[in-house]
């Protein structure tokens, strides 16, 4: 043990100094694909190794080869924040080590999941009497809630706008049902008339609405799709999984609208409440139909407890404890901690598109109702492309460019607590350096 | 950061006494259903709450609600282990916070996962070449073998035995396919010759061949079943889930002949390879096929390297980097290491066995191959039942019972790696004095 305090000193040490560093570590890795994999040893090793060694290696060797999730001029994706809380409770849950498949296996990783996605209800102000459990990603969740939808309308079609996330598409695929995407309006929202036709055209098992999409993070209609879902007997599913962390603030809530109605809806405090990886809430109103997809009870796996088995949810077995750090971010930042920082974030991205906006030779392609701005050069797809390699490979800032009506966009993520008004400011002089050194080649 | 630095110290400390105390703890958790949830607030804080206070109520409310998986006399289920060097990587891989679902979104996190399991592979004797990637735990594993399985034979029944896992019924359940049971042998490995009836009544996709089954740990045939599958024109997954770290000692390597032969195998560093929880390695010498069945590339995840995405492996986009906590504990512990303490798992196995075979009125009901013990009272099931509940009731041990040939059997599982002779000793003291108890009641 005593190896343990002074190799965990170590680690964490070394994890301070990360924090405090990361500002001035390039976003994106700029190795080469088989550099970090080449500089290591091909075989185990035979004998035992210190962990400081583990520790030089990760500074040496695996280092360059990080992308940078955790730098403040990450603005990709995305962009999310594993907060300090979140990091040292990640070290307590590997401690504890629990599997909480039954509520005996660790009846207080169980209730303490069922309490803090209730407050995660709270804070976003959805409904009371949901039932919510953690997935490890949105995938997994929204594969859970179709495969209920599955349960009550075999081998019904999916149906998502043409902006809903690939996960959607993913999990139908695995479920053997076929997706279909319903068209947008200008402003990347589902369009209830075609919904209404799509709904015509085929026997449906599911509607996923998304408040928040990928590529511009517009908000589909809930209210007019909660009442042709109904109406179609389909089951409604709500993908929030990155603007759902904003209801926490009043004056974002309109995007909720509707969402009372859901059958289910997914929520990810990694992407924008400040939690790491992984963690996504799946909440529902039907979770009998859940357990009717998933509970499959052997004999080894018996209990006799009047609690709930939260391994009868989803289709992972074992599952880790992973409220752990849900509860240290939300008692850590408070309901007005976590407000303010999104606030902020929501307030650098205005701030962005508002420079964006008065530049001539550029424009914002897209609203920006939270922290994601969709914007590109008044010029060729080349050029806009050749614009954001040309930042990345700076090293100042990580951006993912995205497609809108054919045409490549550029798109500032704003997500990590780090992350300045300088940083923000950086990120458009670097964008600009970019498109001159362009066009004066 | 000061505070990071103090709380983390905080928090080390607390880990670093916990694993030393956890021998004084009760096993199994006392509490009664609601009362972990009852003593905590039911609305989140409006403000923020000092680290110190999370540490506070994981001590005073949650503890006593923690079942302890790496308590020495954990004897249930398969009993694991969080080792320091794995506990420490996850705080590390806390801070990265890195998503690795393509290369480019950290190449260090791919390129070390694709070879940390090409070191899995060797340490198992695994033929060169297997594609490896991680999963959170073997229902996913197994569900991403068999969606691999389905694009080469849609709608193809899957045959396991009736000994096998039940996430092969699971995954099966959700790719919507037939999962049917082939009957075992008097020592709980799949009957070949019943295999053989079940290909010739249907058209078969997959069989699943478990190497270590979850009750006894029995071994199926799997050259007799490659054979078969291989004529039958089904994919081969074999599930080593617990048994295949096994094979990093040369006389149990024989468990795995026929595995060479399998289009895909699973096995868990968290179960008996130190590593914490989520680690489940799926090999696969057709990883085409799974990125057939699993790939597919939205615009704002385009990326034109030449290197592997490994969020076309599996149902996730999302992937933690779970790669850097089995590095760690490969190196810490050295082939050597792991060796080492995987055969005294095997000798206390054993011991245990000896002195159950001794004992008059108890008899070991199956093959002890590895490091799980399935024993029995000679009396009634109602009695044995009883006798799990005395001994867990003491605090003292958990076991968690099961069902061969329809009677209720005890199972002793040796994975922690604190667990002495001295622990086997006194569980099996405990069995026997709540034994006595039963038959003076």
């Amino acid at each position: 043990m005593s190896d343990f305090r002074a190799d965990g000193a170590a680690a964490l040490e070394w994890a301070a100094r990360y924090l405090e560093g990361v500002r001035q570590l390039p976003v994106l890795s700029r190795v080469e694909p088989g550099a970090v994999r080449a500089a290591l040893p091909a075989a185990p090793p035979d004998k035992p190794e210190p962990f400081a060694a583990v520790l030089q290696d990760l500074d040496d060797v695996l280092l360059p080869g990080i992308t940078h999730w955790n730098h403040p001029r990450f603005f990709a994706y995305f962009a999310i924040s594993g907060s300090e809380p979140g990091i040292l409770a990640e070290l307590l849950a590997a401690t504890l080590n629990v599997n909480a498949m039954l509520w005996r296996t660790s009846p207080a990783a169980t209730e303490l999941e069922e309490l803090v996605l209730d407050w995660v209800a709270q804070l976003m102000g959805l409904p009371d009497g949901l039932h919510g459990h953690i997935e490890d990603t949105a995938s997994t969740s929204t594969l859970a809630a179709l495969a209920a939808a599955r349960e009550l309308r075999p081998g019904g079609v999916v149906l998502c706008s043409d902006q809903a996330h690939s996960s959607v598409e993913k999990a139908a695929r695995i479920l053997g049902l076929e997706a279909r995407k319903v068209a947008v309006d200008d402003e990347f929202r589902m369009r209830p008339d075609a919904l209404a036709e799509a709904l015509e055209d085929a026997q449906v098992g599911a509607v996923v609405a998304t408040v928040g999409t990928t590529s511009t993070t517009s908000v589909d209609p809930v209210p007019e799709i909660a009442d042709l879902a109904e109406q179609a007997g389909a089951w409604l599913h709500v993908d929030a999984a990155y603007a759902g962390s904003a209801m926490i603030c009043e004056e974002l809530r309109w995007a909720l609208e509707g969402c009372e109605r859901a059958d289910s809806v997914v929520v990810n405090p990694h992407k924008w409440l400040f939690t790491p990886v992984d963690c996504s809430c799946l909440f529902s109103r039907r979770p009998e139909v859940l357990r009717r997809a998933f509970s499959l009870v052997p004999e080894y796996l018996r209990s006799d407890e009047d609690a709930t088995n939260l391994m009868d949810y989803g289709p992972a077995l074992g599952r880790r404890f992973r409220a752990l750090k849900l509860w240290a971010v939300i008692r850590c930042y408070g309901r007005s901690g976590l407000q303010e920082r999104i606030r902020e974030h929501v307030r650098l991205a205005q701030l962005f598109a508002s420079w964006v906006e008065a530049e001539p030779g550029w424009e914002v392609v897209a609203p920006v109702p939270f922290s994601v701005v969709c914007f590109r050069r008044e010029a060729s797809d080349e050029e806009n492309q050749a614009i954001v390699e040309r930042a990345n490979a700076t090293g100042e800032v990580f951006f993912s460019p995205t497609v809108l009506r054919d045409r490549i966009v550029l798109r500032l993520a704003v997500g990590n607590l780090r992350t300045t008004a300088e940083d923000v400011e950086r990120a458009w002089a670097v964008l600009r350096e970019a498109a001159a050194d362009g066009s004066s080649e």
